[in-house]
């Protein structure tokens, strides 16, 4: 049987798609191999690639002076890829920083260029916020405007696009496909896969088109993406069989109804966690309304005490991976797409019987 | 059914390993979910990394002073990482130049630090061959000296490990895990996983502890040696399917007797299709027999006008993956530790028929 999985990732996938994989491991279409036996030049393997691209482009409406790349290394080489591939003409760029992973990000561009940070965190009705954008010194000479959209950790989301004079450089990680996306407002949009995408071990990378120019002389050359748009991802050779299954994940959520169903049956999910975790009394939640993230929910119990009956309570019941990141600790359900919202009511459940319990 | 695979990359993987893998993919011993759906940092998961590497450490029998990184991104970017992580204190290394590879390496490696190149091909009776190391020009004063153990493409291997008065590095992308080792005798062994090791998305690092301490500054803080030994190579998530995978493989070689049983069924697969390739009259290997590869077996037919029939033939009869490199054309039997003897015996037999019909 399978357990509802609130892991923050490497996290839960679609059941159905892990299912086709497992029917197909051994012998791929007939072929004889598995897809991971395959070249990454043959004809069926840059079938499935090209088809996992198209598929995404589809997803999430991305223009046509876009290249889509598909990488390695995660969000955190991309920390370093990121100023090292825009930083080469002007070497200012702004980062927004709402959290750990915003931080992390702005640490390594350091080492690249001039950075100007911008603490965008702020308090309403003691709670997390995100300040207002009228409150934030944007510079007006820089290369790029980096933000993360969702702090995975934090628990904490960006309302809407920021507006910025220069291109707005993302880190969607843990929210990318959760919502319908106006990639044409960016200038570079990454993810690590292993989130709302695929399994761990692949980056995507969406560019544009006019940024390819710019990198810096030290880059190394597999990190360059105007190399790897020229090569289609495959300068050397990319990491297939996650690329394979991103593709399925693609597939599936074409078959759900796209982005924009994902994103009615998100904020049901979260609709539902919040909704309960407010109304509780026993459960709270730091992070004011307007920036919750729809993706990652961090609650506290009354007392941090329970913590641990709490988690081998749910566990029981398999609801997995419930703990807290080791930095913050409490609680934290991330419900990505693959989490189904069974899976949230359950959870709902779980808590009002713990609270009655030991409320 | 399943073919014979004798694809030069990403390659054939046991059929064991790949039926226990499909066994497990949807709910891995019971848990509820997949490995691929389990946080890098659970205990389940963290069972699975380290005895993945404690299987390997026995496998090569790796001394205590050696770290063992589980990273990204491919041999291509260690050509990068190399650099970066043993030029800062002293920039300049011998780089031994076999081939395309190596050439890879060493262009890299160019744009970080002062690297003296060593063309080590010569000709022996018409063959090509690597020049003894007497005629080598190594320098005194290098931070390293870089050489591939097996040139994947051209199908040329070193007979030994050179002598070197400086830390021995070397690319074991396609040789690793055939044949015994002495681990004490590099600075540096690096290997992408998709040959020998698991499938694409994972290159493992073998680094003497005291090599830890000379990065350059502008290295991307992913790309650290140090900090990856320090953290278990989980500075970030890592590719933790294919780690798992890869722990698979190394349980199926220490089943198979490890790397010594597999080094003798390597000789006899090598052994058997070299000696029939030199008799037939009908194909040509350009290597001397000193340094050809017991992996990567690259040959030519009497007539090239016939390369396409031979490869439709052998599709036919299921033998699978037998182009050579676009590079350099020809035809190419990568006969890695998963693909049996038994696979080498039906394509030596489809050989000698298709020799008969078309000779």
């Amino acid at each position: 049987m399978r357990a509802y999985n609130f892991c923050a990732g490497p996290a839960a996938l679609p059941t159905a798609v892990l299912e086709k994989a497992q029917q197909e491991l051994t012998n791929w279409q007939g072929k004889g191999l598995s897809i991971m036996e395959m070249s990454h030049r043959s004809d069926d393997f840059v079938a499935v690639a090209e088809k996992a691209e198209a598929d995404l482009r589809t997803l999430l409406a991305i223009p046509e002076n876009y290249k889509v790349l598909f990488l390695q290394g995660g969000a955190s080489l991309q920390f370093s890829a990121i100023p090292l591939n825009l930083l080469g003409k002007n070497s200012k760029a702004d980062y927004i920083n709402t959290g750990i992973w915003s931080e992390k990000a702005f640490k390594e561009a350091k080492r690249y260029g001039e950075i100007n940070v911008i603490d965008a965190v702020t308090t309403v009705d003691a709670k997390m916020a995100i300040a207002d954008q009228s409150a934030w010194n944007l510079s007006n000479d820089v290369a790029y405007v980096h933000y993360a959209d969702n702090e995975t950790i934090g628990g904490i989301q960006f309302a809407g696009i920021p507006n910025a004079n220069a291109p707005l450089v993302c880190d969607y990680s843990s929210s990318i496909l959760s919502a319908p996306l106006d990639v044409s407002k960016f200038g570079v949009i990454y993810a690590g896969a292993q989130k709302n995408i695929g399994p761990a071990g692949l980056t995507i990378v969406i560019v544009r088109d006019d940024l390819l120019d710019q990198s810096k002389a030290e880059i190394p050359s597999i990190l360059k993406y105007a190399d790897q748009a020229k090569n289609g991802s495959m300068v050397n050779t990319p990491a297939t069989y996650s690329w394979y299954l991103s593709g399925l994940v693609f597939e599936w959520l074409l078959e759900q109804g796209g982005v924009d169903a994902m994103h009615q049956i998100n904020l049901q999910k979260a609709n539902l966690l919040y909704g309960y975790i407010d109304q509780s009394g026993f459960y709270q939640n730091p992070i004011a309304k307007a920036n919750r993230s729809i993706m990652n929910v961090p609650f506290t119990l009354a007392d941090e005490k329970l913590e641990k009956t709490f988690l081998v309570e749910a566990e029981k019941r398999n609801l997995l991976n419930l703990a807290g990141h080791r930095s913050v600790g409490g609680m934290r359900a991330s419900i990505y797409n693959a989490v189904p919202l069974v899976g949230v009511e359950a959870l709902v459940e779980f808590m009002q019987g713990f609270a009655q319990q030991y409320g």
